[in-house]
């Protein structure tokens, strides 16, 4: 009655556990590299033909299958019948022996041996627009199911699976839960609109699907300060939305938002402690394990050179400056608009993007923390600043080249304070009850941080524009894959 | 200039970096107990009472933050002025001993210590709900923000997270890189409807957002596929949405699916194999790591019992058993339904939920794999059976009390059937040029699955409803908070 295959008893997971022997799932190019299999032995690789190079009946494949920067190089001995090109998926058997080339090892096909296969899973056209030869980054955007065939953008990839991990272990080890906080919601976090709004197909107008408007979430904090009530820290990363018109480098539709709070916090500085040690502990593991990758499958090097220095912005041995909102105002007055009529500051005005990126780029040359910004530029929740009239406990963090990578604050846990702000900001008490109740049973103080997933990887990869760090981007316009 | 907190030079962390005194963040309750303070350290602790006893001038407070299961007890030797209540969050300053109680230490607070302290940070209503007699999950689910402070639902949560760590590290030993799929898309998986909508919340219909109608999606399969051409092996847990008026224990409408689609599969048998070695690989995860926490954290000995012979279902000797639909068409009529002549099923009629269930918990008593099923129940993109007509290479694994765990199937990677199959079902062509394309370009063979994740939590800490399985359920009629 039950089919025959995979009778087998279970057993417990050995570190390469599916790419070994033990299943008939075939290793991939990254296991056979780390996990050589034994010299002469026969083995069968699959991936996609990276560059060939041929003379008379001796061809020379770079086979690659995307898990690893390496290609594993194949040596064809005699005729295979198979005119190679660059974007094929390919088969091979072939007996595993020692190279004399970049790898330790190789592949050595020989058409003598009955044993020996070669063949062509999948053909590419003639037009096949992935060449060995770099293509710009705005190119390959126009490919958006191919390009992440190139070594440049499948390593930025993995960079971001890597950190995925890194994440998790740090939150881990510092008792940080994982939670998930819905993205379909009532309310909207920021009070700042440009939501979409969400609604069953065939629904109508009187019958919405969840009995009132609703929207898609552009901050899971408000859920999160909840749970944290809960279980002490908690943190999540899920993607949010902005519907907003903006065609930049810097912004999504939709983007993956890493958000983070901790109970028992009453300092900013605590959370600026917390943010620095997180963003150093995943660079510090991104160095010592995956550099190599990533350094290997930048285009050119330039390129490696701008991703390797952003990795000592970040890793310098002396804190990051941490500097008021106030006195950001004063620096930026005193010495980027030295002499200048035209441009000054007035205390309560904007910190523009431009100058947010002097600061960092220019003045610091370092990731830098401005905290304490004026109340009126900041949402209902954060309390005010311990010695200061008129500013919040807050901070944003700002990066070289990419400007505002963290913001986040204390959160008000007093009621009465709370419910007055709401007032004074004429907002909603009714829509806001569940996330004021809080404050009524057992409050605790506690902050937290919101970070923005792609303009982590953009940095730690030295890609310029987010839409190369995330699979498929939204952009206003764009959706069509 | 700058502020003068936390000038310390950065350190590499270690396992106990931030609940340790290198930081400004007090430790949580499971850090203490994990890595106890010197005995007769001055030790300073914040909690929610969750159970209270007082004779005279003495109290035992058991303090919990969510941390772990377990609480820390307090003794309060000597007037505090406070009126100890359950539910109200405190701080306590007092002496680390060792204790005869179930923990290995307790806190000790003495009225007649200068340096103890015991202070409410948030005091509680009269009608505070969460107590220490259990209430009615149904209930608590009328209590959204507070009802993970129950020991019971704040384990489910741990739970969530620590699987997730789980499955980071089962793919990262097997090479399968974490990648994030759109949420927004103007694809229909499954072409079954029953979408969300979303658009701008002030766009103008002549004008949407995304230039043409997009969705949320209901799988990130076609887009994981796309992926898992360029970096051989790919999975994604994110959050996937169904607009389907459903008001069972085990639908919602935003839920968690963990995908994956890795290359070179040829065989169904091959994903049903990854499938049950990595529901193994979690399940004996949670068994060595957690099972203390969730068992402890249960209401009472029927629960625990339920959740721990679930563990057991999973992790029997045997392998989990596979049939086909057509065996599984017999079985269900030569042994459910023997000698009625109402209810005999036909080859062709959908197996519904009642007789997936009889199957895995009355039948076969375990987790059942189910493959091979007709081909007009099935999506566009399931090819043939490898050795049969009119089914597809495809499995459902049936798991008692849940039913439906995990779906999955080869993908037709052949340009000319896939593109037949979908002329047949007069799906557009253009729509889904983009999933085409990559049969174009350097095919390959490969396959995947999609598991709900919340059945998953479900079925391991025996929960009945998915509903308290993740933290703020999304359900018709139902977005409150």
């Amino acid at each position: 009655m039950f089919c025959g295959i995979s009778r087998r008893a279970w057993r417990t997971y050995s570190s390469s556990a599916l790419s070994s022997s033990s299943t008939t799932i075939p290793p991939t190019i990254k296991h056979l590299l780390s996990f050589p299999p034994s010299v002469d032995s026969l083995v069968k690789t699959q991936g996609h033909v990276k560059a060939v190079r041929s003379f008379k009946n001796l061809h020379f494949v770079d086979l690659s299958d995307g898990s690893t920067h390496s290609t594993l190089n194949v040596v064809l001995n005699g005729d295979t019948n198979i005119n190679f090109k660059v974007g094929q998926s390919v088969s091979f058997v072939g007996k595993w022996v020692e190279s004399k080339g970049s790898q330790d090892y190789e592949l050595l096909y020989d058409s003598t041996e009955n044993e020996h296969k070669a063949a062509v899973i999948g053909e590419v056209p003639e037009s096949y627009p992935i060449q060995k030869k770099s293509s710009s980054y705005q190119f390959l955007r126009t490919l958006p199911t191919l390009r992440h065939r190139t070594s440049s953008l499948a390593s930025v990839l993995r960079l971001r699976s890597f950190l995925e991990g890194s994440f998790q272990r740090f939150f881990e080890q510092n008792d940080v839960i994982k939670v998930s906080a819905p993205l379909i919601t009532s309310s909207d976090c920021e009070g700042a609109g440009e939501q979409f709004i969400v609604e069953a197909k065939d629904s109508k107008p009187e019958n919405p699907f969840f009995g009132k408007p609703a929207y898609l979430t552009v901050s899971t904090q408000l859920h999160l300060e909840v749970l944290s009530q809960s279980l002490n820290r908690v943190w999540a990363l899920t993607p949010c939305f902005r519907a907003e018109e903006s065609h930049t480098n810097r912004h999504l539709s939709e983007f993956w938002m890493l958000e983070a709070e901790l109970s028992y916090i009453e300092s900013v500085h605590q959370i600026c402690d917390f943010t620095e040690n997180m963003i150093r502990y995943v660079t510090q593991d991104v160095v010592q394990s995956i550099a190599n990758d990533l350094a290997q499958s930048r285009y050119n090097k330039d390129e490696r050179q701008a991703m390797e220095a952003n990795w000592k912005t970040i890793l310098q041995s002396e804190p990051w400056p941490r500097i008021t909102y106030t006195e950001a105002i004063e620096i930026i007055n005193k010495i980027k608009n030295k002499g200048r009529s035209k441009g000054r500051l007035t205390w309560g005005d904007s910190i523009q993007t431009e100058h947010e990126k002097w600061l960092a780029e220019t003045h610091f040359k370092s990731p830098v923390f401005i905290t304490d910004y004026p109340k009126a530029q900041k949402p209902f929740y954060m309390p005010e600043s311990e010695n200061q009239n008129s500013t919040v406990a807050c901070f944003d963090l700002i990066i070289p080249g990419i400007g505002e990578l963290v913001g986040g604050s204390v959160r008000e846990h007093n009621y009465e304070k709370l419910l007055q702000e709401l007032k004074n900001r004429n907002m909603s008490i009714e829509d806001n009850e569940w996330y004021l109740s809080i404050r009524e049973n057992g409050t605790v103080p506690h902050g937290g941080f919101g970070m923005g997933m792609e303009r982590l990887v953009a940095f730690l990869s030295g890609m310029a524009s987010i839409k190369d760090v995330i699979a498929f981007p939204r952009t206003p316009g764009s959706c069509s894959c």
